[in-house]
């Protein structure tokens, strides 16, 4: 399955003194892209919330190697890097949709929970969403 | 009952592409100087919380006079400007700590909600609370 | 002319612990709103920069009306409904897109000031946009 | 040296819709605790800027060990933990006030720019603060 990239334009007040996008908003355009990402793979945060699934953020890492400015789009490539029915890494590419220029990667690791707060497998959770999940993993 | 003003670093990741504090953040800094007006009064959250109650946002409103910047401090003047029983306006005064200038002015407009999530008079949901704001009241 | 209004999902780091969008961001999103809006008329960002127009907001205002969840999608219509010359009031609607309710209305206003800080007359910092701004007004 | 722990509140507008801190938020503050480590050892932002020194982040790291919530109070213990004369990794950690729970670990990279915008060692840029940085290494 192919993957629509995550298309995003920088706003106003995302930039900082610099005159660049301040850091942590990448952190929140990865979770924007995960959730667009999950949405196309049959999993939106409403199914798998009905479904009694969580996914807790367990870890984030971002490396800049170019800015972002007002007045730019950004085209965001998130994949599951890892999977292990327990635990999943989501990596990220962030690109400037003009120049093409690889802005960014990193990525965000996460668990499964249930509804009632417990870390769980995906495959007893949602054994459908478990072989999305293993049938997408890209390294 | 003499209140103490909030006092408040302005952080980095505040500031815009001008180089000053984005508008919108005026708005989270009355929050924060609200919360800690409502201490000062007896009423944390948790304790209106606990005690069924929810005071929920109907309106908020700010003035710029003068622009704040990364390393100034500001000081938060909050204070009841109406209290009817259900219906309440908290009014801001922004000033640079440094300078002594008068930076904002503003308010925000709430409601009183119980934890049924039903609109109600803050006597019936709180009566001491009811007391105390209407004391509070300065014009 | 008319104007397409501006279309935007909820994020999720937007809400908070209530689980509706958090009120400071509704400020956040008139800008967005304001930005596609002077760019539909002709006068993005960019343009006015170039021609050493700056746009600051000398206030806001924004009443809630019904709340906005994770999972919404709103679209805000901005018009310009005061213009003098010197001074600018840009108001906006915001609807919940699937439901059609009217969310949130609000305002807020401008001066214009020149790239050396100045306020000034649109008239004479921009003539054109001073056409367009003033045939622009709704009341 | 001695470095004092970087104290917080936790804001309401910090919260989502999981009642939970977002996790974005963190990165924040530790840009909050780095700007205030700084000042301790002699270096505020101003100071840097004043000598021509920038430090922009390369790459930014947190994992979650523990939630926060409204009504928390943190404290973040910011280290330099590596230190090569042209890069710097400032290492963090948070704790719950009231409870010592560790919360988080994270650290952030960076280099160091000249107002020139060009990359540059420290050492030649701002030999004092050096220094000082060397002396600081943790492991």
């Amino acid at each position: 399955m192919d993957f629509k990239a995550y298309e995003r334009k920088v706003f106003y007040y995302e930039t900082d003194k610099m005159a660049i996008v301040h850091h942590s908003n990448y952190i929140r355009w990865f979770e924007e892209a995960r959730v667009g990402y999950m949405e196309q793979m049959g999993y939106s945060f409403f199914h798998l919330e009905e479904n009694g699934v969580m996914i807790p953020v367990t870890e984030v890492n971002c490396s800049y190697k170019a800015m972002t400015r007002f007045g730019d789009t950004v085209l965001i490539y998130p994949t599951i890097t890892e999977y292990t029915g327990t635990r999943m890494t989501v990596s990220y590419e962030v690109y400037n949709k003009d120049t093409g220029v690889l802005t960014n990667t990193g990525y965000s690791k996460h668990c499964f929970m249930s509804s009632a707060g417990k870390l769980g497998s995906l495959k007893k959770l949602l054994p459908e969403a478990h072989e999305s999940f293993l049938n997408s993993i890209k390294n």
